[in-house]
């Protein structure tokens, strides 16, 4: 194998630090940065955007419950002081700006910590978000990397008072929040298998496309599916069946649904896979299926032409003395000859059904 | 891989919106919509079909057994009144027209609900039907995307009081629906089995049909049969183990019957899951063995002929000097010659078997 | 895919019945129906055969422990009859005469319900039977479709008073029962051993026999056996641990050393699976390996000759001026460059290992 | 496929028998019986050997701690005699003579019963033996089929009082015995990487030839391994966790340790089995590999020569009138014709990189 | 298979020796042998290097936290040594110089003992490196063969005061230490996940290099890696939830940070396993792809020309009559006729797309 590795990047960039130091290992550094916070109770649904961390503080305080979507993971040192405010644990503010950090909960005494990726294509390019969910009394802190469409129904429905987040509390508020994530993750399926049908449908229609290429790219994006995907399943029956005081009895019953969906995301993937797994069988089994009928036509051919060949050349010889050269009719009787030897050859080979 | 992604619509049509929102997912919304119902007891039996949901209402009250069969999940606002009627869960009621929905059950405090898939061949085409149930005190409901035939038999048997449906209670009622869904699957079995032993005989009777693609469907079946199916297995398991007051100490039993009918299933469609991979196997082999014997034909004819047409060639060539054209027998020592050398490669592929 | 499916008959033939419907399932109906009652204490024996089913219910009221063995499966009264007479479930009942039951256990207050299939190679063909065993107070029934010899060895051994069958109560009986089906497992595995030896050699020795078709057949084979005998292991366990009272202390050590040897079946299966899985895959290597020996023949004189033919036809060409046709020795010349090339291309092809 | 099988003589020859019935499975019917007796203390330890049983029964009766040591499992009716003084279950008995016996530990009120499979390479074959071990207060008893140099060491370390053997009972006897069967796998597991990088030479240095049939060998033999083998940690966990009260507290570290080197031998074993699985695959690549390039050497000389002898052909027919054949030049300006399609066919090739 | 095994040596020379016993398994005879001792306290630190074990005894008496680092497993006595004043077991320190033993925890009274590999590349080879760690009251005391830059970043933090480790116990510190190790993991991780993308590269892009011998290798890699790192998921886990005195709670947050990442790397592993499967997979469908092309360039050529040079073979023959030869136009009507079947020929390819 010739060498020919382009230097690349070392990729994690917070690998032998300090535990608990907060190093952003995206690249996203050119984002805006600001905070979003929608702060609703039954009566009444406000919504503000801020750029200092500081102005938002003070929802803290109050009886309300709020939304504070953060944007932009670059800015470490706002996050940080959000985390101070509020006391998060230091590793739990390390792993918000870790992009690397796969899904997960952490259970705190008055604080929940859950880490989801948004997935979704992007100009048929997946593309993975690094989500961070931190919900405690009256609030959930959201953290990502930049602006996604993810959200935005739900904030319309917070702000007409559709549905029931307006009349629940911060238990019920999450639970919306990772219902949008993973009715998004249908979205990507979706696309998954009309990509896996686009291709079927040129294996049995078009000639001699060479999908292997599409047929390896098809499987690398499922595995990253489900390293994003798959866990999410084992985190929302966490949260159903957590015994963590903010979740509520009657909310737990929203968190069951939507881990059938995980299930059903999670069912949906496998058997893509295995579809992926046979669409490549297959491919192999059309290549061989086409070299044999080529080599068919070949042999088909160069056997029955062969022959015939060599017994020209044998009249083509120049030997004084080759007497059937000198008949009148040998010439012909030699051509009557070769037809039948032709004709012999051909019944051969459709009797080995080769034509 | 070139694009050739004709159009296609957002099949899951319920993403996004508010959890609990009733949205019927299916195709088919031109269906008749009524509700038949079946009422019982020991002594009598009344079969009756309505078309106002409103008309429904009062069986709840009455002491017999009453199966109310829903047809047509398109009438979404009928069935939300009904469940209203009933107090069902919102999420319930969303998963009752969500044809996505995998099977399933959930367990509430004076209902069960199960979701379960009816499967069935339809001229070739394996269909898969969404089927809701609802168990609680003196009643079944079933809801359905459009009449089949798997209850017929069930319905039979009610009126005319054979079996023991019409002395037990609604327990018994969900047991006897179920099984006749299972029941139903072994038909989808035998018909696959069937399709598995006519690929088969294809495979080794006649000579090259290219089977890649029945197997590439037959194989896209069974994905679609084991996830309709395989939860049943649990579900059947969950009942039988539950301890919901509803379901009576002697009734589990015949849970006990039908989950070893589900695992019995399981079990075949496991089966016909690996045959279906040797099967692919076994046709990689067959090809390559044919362009074996294909090519050793090619090899026989060409690697014997091509020297011999060399030596005639030899002697068609018009140098002025060539001696041996002039000797009176040369032509036929040539012939001799070249007759042995014919012989002995015969005799090579004979000793190499390739004859 | 062409339609070539014969008409095919529905198997189960108990689908949609009402459970606990007794229906004989198998093909067996011409059998002579017989009942074989051994009837043994410590200090006597009697065997004897009955032809009506209520000569036997004698037997339930003396002390003895007694075996009766039912033959014929389709006198479906007798049968039925007789689990009146024990009342047995009506879903034992149906699977007593359900020969597609896969292998089970139910326990029952007095009695214990145990499904077992007997496996046995009939002339080169795997034989399943279904065999049903009733353990209670004094007694063991064992059902069957027909005589077979597995239990020939044992009858001899009760009458003859070898081992401590005649010492032990209905426990030990239904243990020496299964312990005789088991130990017939290992015949058909042995026997199984024997043919993947065959195919082995047959592989390593012969040339170009097509065995896929028996590697198909040796696959399907396995999957029936392992469907038939895999699930003994479980049952045996759980009569080992059962705390049904008729299962005595001391008797569990037998069933531990029953367990011990389903154990070891199941190993052999896995095994021989995996060994057929490696014949395929050995097999495949061997049809490439072929195949690449032919084509190195074909080229090696496809290439040597080709050349050489091409210069031989420069040669025949008839042009009026053709120089080098005329010098006295260029004939002699052009041979010798011919052979130079032709050792330079053998050499060539035996630098490249293909001669 | 032929039918070619030589008559096989029946293996398991225990079949059908009462239970308990000693049966030797073996083959090794000629060895010398004889029984090898350590008897040793803290203070003094004395090797004798004795062929007749029942000199062996005083040791059962004194304080030291003794190791049993008893060769030759055709001796059966010795080995009843021993075991009916030890007062062991029937069951036991028949498992120390039944080879088949795989791997196992049962435990009795008052002794353990261990099976383990003592593996070695004899000349390149690998042999399996058969060892039963009984603990029990102040005795070990070993039976095995033939003397093998498995428990030298140990012999030697026990007389010269090395270790800590002399100074503990038969618990830390039972596990330094168990020890050195286990130190002897990892003898086996070298010797299968060895063959195993062996085969990898092969592959990568020599060309053409077939290793698909020590493939296959290689995975028989790890195969075998892997039955003697997995099962012995098992075994050895059950022994460290058992509450039987001869294991004492501090010897269940020695157990810990021995369980450590049998899940490393367990890896190994996988680990060897991928990688053989990795180098069948290769093989196929290599063939097919192989089989590309002689197919190009063949296409790029055919192809190149095909054409030009086709056109060597027309100027060589004998119509009358051909006028290319009489220009003074003509010869030569085909010739030259010739020599660009030549170049330009090379060209073609070197472009498609086959050259 | 040729026998051609280099004598190869005897890898574990700890084979059959008595428990407990110190060898030195490895192959770093020649390394220096010192002691690196770094005691700290929140308030100050000291950094000492050692070449006599007996010096760092007096460190166990003192109030601060000690990291006794000791490089070089040859010197088995002053192990030993070291071993016997802090009083562990015998087995430990076997294990602590048994470069073969696994990763794993041993959990004693008043110490944990946790064996780990680091893995780094050395010049694009893997190595593994044996690191063992003992932690108790007051030290944690680590073991390597020789010095490796794992840990430079480490040292110095606690020198310069940076982290946590100062203020904290030893349970941190073998916290950071392990942490600092898993860290490493993931540079190989990176570097392994490059060299695919390498292979990926030169498969879609170069012609014909054969890269099995490369995927066997990186194989093989995937198989060393995950027997270093798999297990360290369970250590960490286990440390995690151990009741073990020494763990104190607030440090357990830390412990499940590294369970986090320890679970990260085995998803990556088992990612880049997948990917290399699937790499080989389509390294076999590109060289089918390949031969396909190939074949079909021969068939082509070979097709079309071989029936038009046996045409012209007709038309040399000699024979004394043959009409067709004397006409005047009758060899360009033959050219004509040949042209036609020519572009017949290609017009039949091309409707194949064979070109
Ligand atoms: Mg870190
Ligand atoms: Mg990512
Ligand atoms: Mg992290
Ligand atoms: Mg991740
Ligand atoms: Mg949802
Ligand atoms: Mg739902
Ligand atoms: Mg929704
Ligand atoms: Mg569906
Ligand atoms: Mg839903
Ligand atoms: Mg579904
Ligand atoms: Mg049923
Ligand atoms: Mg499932
Ligand atoms: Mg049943
Ligand atoms: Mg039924
Ligand atoms: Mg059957
Ligand atoms: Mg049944
Ligand atoms: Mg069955
Ligand atoms: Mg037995
Ligand atoms: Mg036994
Ligand atoms: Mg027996
Ligand atoms: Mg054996
Ligand atoms: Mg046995
Ligand atoms: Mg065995
Ligand atoms: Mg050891
Ligand atoms: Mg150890
Ligand atoms: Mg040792
Ligand atoms: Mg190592
Ligand atoms: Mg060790
Ligand atoms: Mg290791
Ligand atoms: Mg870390
Ligand atoms: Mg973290």
């Amino acid at each position: 194998m010739k060498k020919k590795t382009r230097p690349r990047k070392r990729r994690r960039k917070n690998l032998g630090s300090v535990p608990g130091t907060m190093t952003y290992t995206g690249s996203k550094t050119e984002q805006e940065f600001y905070i979003e916070v929608i702060d609703f109770s039954k009566e009444q649904c406000s919504r503000t955007v801020y750029n200092d961390v500081k102005d938002v503080f003070r929802y803290a305080e109050e009886e309300n419950t709020t939304w504070i979507n953060v944007n932009g993971l670059h800015n470490v040192e706002a996050i940080e002081a959000l985390g101070k405010y509020y006391k998060w644990h230091p590793l739990v503010m390390e792993d918000i700006v870790d992009t690397f950090q796969r899904p997960k909960i952490d259970e705190f005494e008055d604080y929940l910590f859950v880490v989801f990726k948004m997935i979704y294509y992007d100009e048929e390019r997946l593309v993975t978000e690094h989500l961070s969910l931190l919900m405690g009394q009256g609030y959930v802190v959201t953290f990502q990397e930049s602006k996604t469409d993810v959200f935005d129904d739900l904030r319309k429905r917070i702000e007409e008072n559709r549905g029931r987040v307006r009349g629940e509390k911060s238990d019920y508020l999450l639970f919306v929040l990772l219902d949008a994530v993973v009715d998004h993750y249908f979205l990507v399926i979706e696309n998954l298998g009309d990509k896996i049908e686009d291709l079927e449908d040129i294996l049995f229609e078009e000639n001699d496309v060479d999908i292997s290429k599409d047929i390896l790219n098809l499987k690398k994006e499922i595995l990253r599916i489900k390293r994003s995907v798959f866990p999410a399943r084992e985190i929302i029956n966490r949260i159903e069946k957590t015994d963590f005081s903010l979740i509520e009895e009657h909310t737990r019953n929203y968190y069951r649904d939507l881990y059938d969906h995980t299930i059903q995301v999670v069912e949906y993937v496998e058997v893509y896979r295995e579809m992926i797994l046979s669409l490549m069988e297959m491919y192999m089994g059309t290549i061989s299926n086409k070299m044999n009928n080529v080599m068919k036509v070949l042999t088909v051919i160069a056997t029955t032409f062969i022959p015939l060949t060599f017994i020209a050349g044998i009249y083509g010889m120049n030997f004084d003395n080759m007497p059937e050269l000198h008949g009148k009719y040998n010439y012909f009787v030699l051509m009557g000859i070769m037809l039948v030897i032709f004709i012999a050859m051909l019944l051969f080979f459709k009797k080995k059904k080769w034509l």
